[in-house]
């Protein structure tokens, strides 16, 4: 029996071009490609004609769509095809790529990872947003903020993260942001802290905006909405000196140049 | 006058194949390559013939060079020049990326910011070691070990970080990591924390280490060797479960099957 193969791929942060060779190549030599939600349609442009597509919009938490993924990755795998697991940015940064690797090693498939860049890091890029940097950060971590509403144990402690490192990247974090946002003022964190919110990162939708942690904890935040990036840290306000990013030749900074007499935004 | 451009760009980790599409598209259409060291020179080869391409070898905390690649920036865009600046993973983490654009923006040269796989993330993912797992680990830290040892003041503290991440991947810290496995002990960490060491990650050296954090801070980490990616946390022990990286046909993983009885490894 030839048995076929998964690969367990990143298809970047949203935009097509930041996509890997490997990736790529993968996808136009595919017999199956299995792809999440928020993958752009257009990396799938270069599929083979007679490749089978599915759309697995998984949301987080829903194990019967897991349980489907999982079943159609080894019968597929099983008639010796080539399947493209296709997850949005990189496969092992919140996209349950390890606990799919698991399962095919379990049934004994073949698998490959192919790392893929994240939203984490190309939306402060695209931003003008250096995550790291000589003077002001030397460490970042990356989390996720959907937890801290759904699990009854909160897995995320924002007060021992708080001044942990130079810079969080808090990634699904929009909707409890601000209860966020004052723990972390809790924890020690200064109301003054510049935090940017970048939503779309990566598409033609990309918006960054700049607040302070204080604003936030304080409510300004109820208008921020998923997908969005968010830094937290000194560095948040290099976007507006590295401002770069064009949608349509328009900046994608809002509310951020000429410096807002608003109490919302941050001017440091 | 015709401005040239500066494209501040990520090569990925070593394989050429994880170059992003829009990475490859940049240089094969480069005036000006201007690299570091670590880059695979394999990523070169699609320049054009009359393509002008400087090796800057740059260490960490070289002035000297860092004036002269701004320097060099800056002509070769003044004459209108398309440049690209490559560097090894994301310029953005650990880069000095976010300096060079600040550089640029101070001298009005425009600049555009093209994202890369970091090995921070590639290195694990292609040993097998999700950096989030649904069980194990919902936050990820990223820094630097090099600082520990150069700077006066030490800007990463290490029994801060210890319990603040469920993760942590320490680059550029095989040198100073006895010392670093040690204050991480000190700060609250068991010393039966799995630690896996990855040295050249995606390259054809690959070679993945598993110990406890304890052996390395009582000495058994110091024939560790840069580059290594450095993975501390629960889900370095899934590299025994999920190993897939293979070079030249033999698995990269040392030393781990069978469970090895040596008190310097993990069996956990």
């Amino acid at each position: 029996m030839i048995k076929g193969k998964v690969y367990i791929t990143g298809a970047g942060p949203g935009d097509p071009s930041l996509l890997t060779l490997r990736a790529a190549e993968l996808l136009r030599s595919a017999d199956v490609i299995i792809y999440d939600r928020l993958v752009d349609p257009e990396v799938l442009k270069s599929a083979r004609d007679r490749a089978i597509i599915v759309y697995a919009g998984k949301k987080t938490g829903d194990k019967w769509i897991q349980k489907k993924i999982n079943a159609l990755m080894l019968s597929e795998a099983k008639k010796g095809r080539m399947v493209v697991r296709l997850k949005g940015g990189d496969p092992m940064i919140f996209g349950r790529g390890g606990e799919e690797a698991e399962f095919l090693r379990r049934n004994q498939i073949d698998f490959e990872i192919v790392p893929g860049v994240t939203s984490a890091l190309a939306g402060p890029a695209l931003a003008g947003i250096p995550l790291t940097h000589r003077m002001l950060s030397s460490s970042l971590l990356i989390t996720t903020g959907q937890e801290a509403s759904s699990k009854r144990k909160k897995s995320v402690d924002w007060r021992l993260l708080a001044r942990a490192a130079d810079t969080l990247v808090i990634l699904m974090g929009a909707r409890s942001f601000p209860e966020t946002a004052a723990e972390l003022v809790s924890g020690g964190l200064s109301p003054n802290t510049p935090v940017a919110v970048i939503e779309w990162a990566a598409t033609k939708r990309q918006r960054t905006r700049l607040f302070t942690l204080g604003a936030l904890a304080d409510g300004a935040g109820d208008e921020i909405a998923p997908p969005s990036v968010i830094v937290v840290g000194r560095v948040a306000s290099l976007a507006k000196r590295l401002d770069w990013f064009r949608v349509d030749g328009k900046t994608t900074l809002k509310n951020a140049r000429p410096a807002s007499a608003g109490a919302n935004r941050t001017s440091a």
